[in-house]
């Protein structure tokens, strides 16, 4: 009898996480004789913990491959970092258990860094706990920033979506400019590094294209600077648009978002950053401004998606089924870019050893000497990935996305366990 | 020698706006033995009163035809209502000025109620003032709010983004709810009416898909029960995903918006309306939360727009010139609905006098009795308005907008004219 899998979706969910798990299942099933089930954990890896298991094998071919084009995460996500195993043995131990119920004899996560640091601890049960299992990492993040992978699955199409919506909103200040809006401040995630601000850069292909300004959380907020150069950009074209990163700061190190004001009840925090900046160029400026926080609508845009990141998303999940039935346990398939422009890219795979714990940055040379753009280096990077079109079908003029009937596997253990918070 | 057009955008730009230009444009093209040029206001009526006169002439019939498939307006728009002929005296006067030194015979002018308010009044210049001219309104507006016609070109293709973003942000919520938020607020636009906030409804097909609660400006906002609605949700479904309008108010009849706190400088409104909800839910429930405000990007969303609001805002601008031709004046084409579904429709007229001042506002049998979601009317009324894609085309990733040369037409006359604030 062949092993089961067991494959996880960990995380902040994305447009395109579900077509890694549609790539990894379809390719599990074209091989019955060495992977018996596919099953995904009920929320992530929680539904290991807990024996919360969905058997795939439930659904119709013709839903797992309606997983490619539906966003978000059709397992259920979680966030929850394994420790150590020294720390966390019980849970390690927990996992065994419920491996050992299911015949489970690969484990595939699929996540960014704190998720592959937890596919890496995983790996290692066979050798320090005793319990044999090939452990693939599939990668997964719109942060973008896991090590030696080109990019991450689900990047790209947040990547399109802000350069796309940058660019409309752009038009319309441009129309209202005269008697009204001046400028236009959009908020896009990206706590800890630029990546999903330098992609609004995309839209600005000529010179006096929006937006002007962008906002990264790796260039200190100068606020004299930044007034100055909203002021030369309204001068200059008429009307301002602006890409601001959640993650920026000022010269004392705090998020422009807190350093707003407190609500009603006396809380520190009750916007995000776009309304701080907006209200900053009305005081100074006395610029009519609008603004927009996309949050997680950037991330679930399978409408928008990228065609590059959901066919590298689709391929990195096939990838990560054929590394375990090649046997190599540990390791994280990835993707590895040949050439810039056409862009050419073909899949590879990493150590987990070489992937946990390491947090790629958005390299200096990205960023314009004035800290407001992106270089063309930038561009040669980003450009690729937000390549191609990628439509999901349409039902009553809405994207017609696949709700799972994720049905429970029977419970083996009598044992339960308790989740540390 | 045939009379010039003069066409003009005002108010706040749609995805389709350019789509109804573009229909108008074209089929001026098609009569050159009876309209001579169009030339287009720069800035909308503001460009007629300063002489400030675009030639679309100048236009290939390439860029003419991508105005289709571009959001915002291609001539630029303003805010600057014409109050009445007595009281505005001066500036009819000018306009007749500016016309008789370009010889134009035709007015279009596009736009929402005020915008067609003036074009009633512009309509009347022939007979009280001696200038003779052909009047034609063409109907714009995400407000969906002009009397008459089926629906106004543009509301379509902010329901079609709102129901769509809706439908994508839930489903990611639904996937992280187990261990991370499980509130969703989405802000929308609508300071008047709920007709965008209703639109979000559609996204919610069968029980338990989201939104789940839709908050609209006809109804009070009632804070304990929209608390115990959440509370309700969370613990059937999960989460909740919530829209909320721009013009949701409380019992005093105050925007909830404004109800939230002071910023760093003590003014009164840092935020919209999305935060105050959230933060709301998180005092008195505890739960995680996200919000979202898309302002600008819903309507300039030219990326998702409804292929029904295309084509109706197309031929609405095709049938203003008609109109125009069979010497009509003082009127304004409108959408005539057929039946529901299939939806069939077509193109008929109603009188400027009829669609002056007289705004529509939504039915109050489109929300549910509980005030929280839309009943089937509503839907009957909304479905077709979202249904169809027409996709604009791509290059580098990005939609291909086009910006017109908007050469400026020599100017005739010596004088000046001062605009009022």
């Amino acid at each position: 009898m062949p092993k089961n899998a067991f494959y996880a979706q960990s995380g902040g969910v994305t447009a395109v996480i579900n077509a890694s798990a549609c790539g990894l299942i379809e390719t599990a099933r074209q091989h019955p004789d060495k992977i018996g089930k596919v099953y995904a954990g009920r929320n992530g890896i929680i539904g290991a913990l807990t024996e919360d298991l969905i058997d795939t094998s439930q659904e119709s071919s013709e839903d797992i491959a309606a997983l490619r084009h539906t966003p978000a995460g059709a397992f259920g996500s979680c966030r929850f970092k394994l420790k150590g195993l020294d720390q966390s043995k019980a849970e390690y131990e927990r996992l065994i258990e419920v491996f050992k119920a299911h015949d489970i004899g690969y484990f595939f996560y699929n996540g960014g860094g704190d998720s592959q640091d937890t596919s890496h601890k995983v790996s290692q049960i066979g050798e320090k706990l005793g319990y044999p299992i090939i452990c693939v990492g599939v990668p997964k993040t719109v942060d973008n920033d896991l090590p030696i992978t080109d990019n991450c699955p689900g990047f790209g199409s947040v990547a399109k979506y802000i350069a796309v919506s940058i660019r409309e909103a752009s038009f319309d200040v441009a129309s209202m400019a005269k008697t009204s809006t001046k400028v236009f401040v959009m908020e896009v995630m990206g706590r800890h590094a630029g990546w999903i601000a330098a992609a609004g850069g995309l839209a600005a292909e000529k010179p006096g294209d929006g937006p002007h300004i962008i906002l990264f959380p790796e260039t200190t907020f100068d606020q004299a600077k930044f007034l100055a150069k909203v002021k030369e950009t309204v001068e200059k074209y008429d009307y301002c648009s602006i890409v601001v990163s959640e993650g920026a700061k000022n010269a004392e190190g705090k998020f422009l978002a807190e350093a707003g004001g407190k609500d009603a009840f006396g809380h520190a925090q009750l916007g995000g950053v776009a309304p701080v900046i907006a209200q900053l160029v009305k005081d100074h400026l006395g610029y009519k401004y609008h603004w927009a926080v996309a949050d997680y609508l950037q991330r679930a845009a399978r409408h928008i998606a990228s065609k590059t990141d959901v066919e590298q998303a689709y391929a990195l999940g096939k990838a990560a089924v054929e590394l375990a039935l090649a046997g190599k346990n540990a390791v994280m398939p990835i993707v590895v870019r040949i050439s810039d422009n056409p862009y050419k890219w073909e899949i590879g795979h990493a150590n987990l050893a070489d992937v946990a714990n390491v947090e790629k940055k958005m390299p200096g040379e990205y960023i314009t000497a004035d800290g407001f753009g992106i270089t063309d280096a930038c561009r040669r990077y980003l450009q690729p990935l937000i390549l191609g079109e990628d439509y999901p079908p349409y039902e009553n003029g809405l994207p017609k996305y696949v709700q799972l009937k994720n049905v429970a596997v029977a419970k083996k253990l009598t044992t339960t366990f308790e989740l540390k918070k």
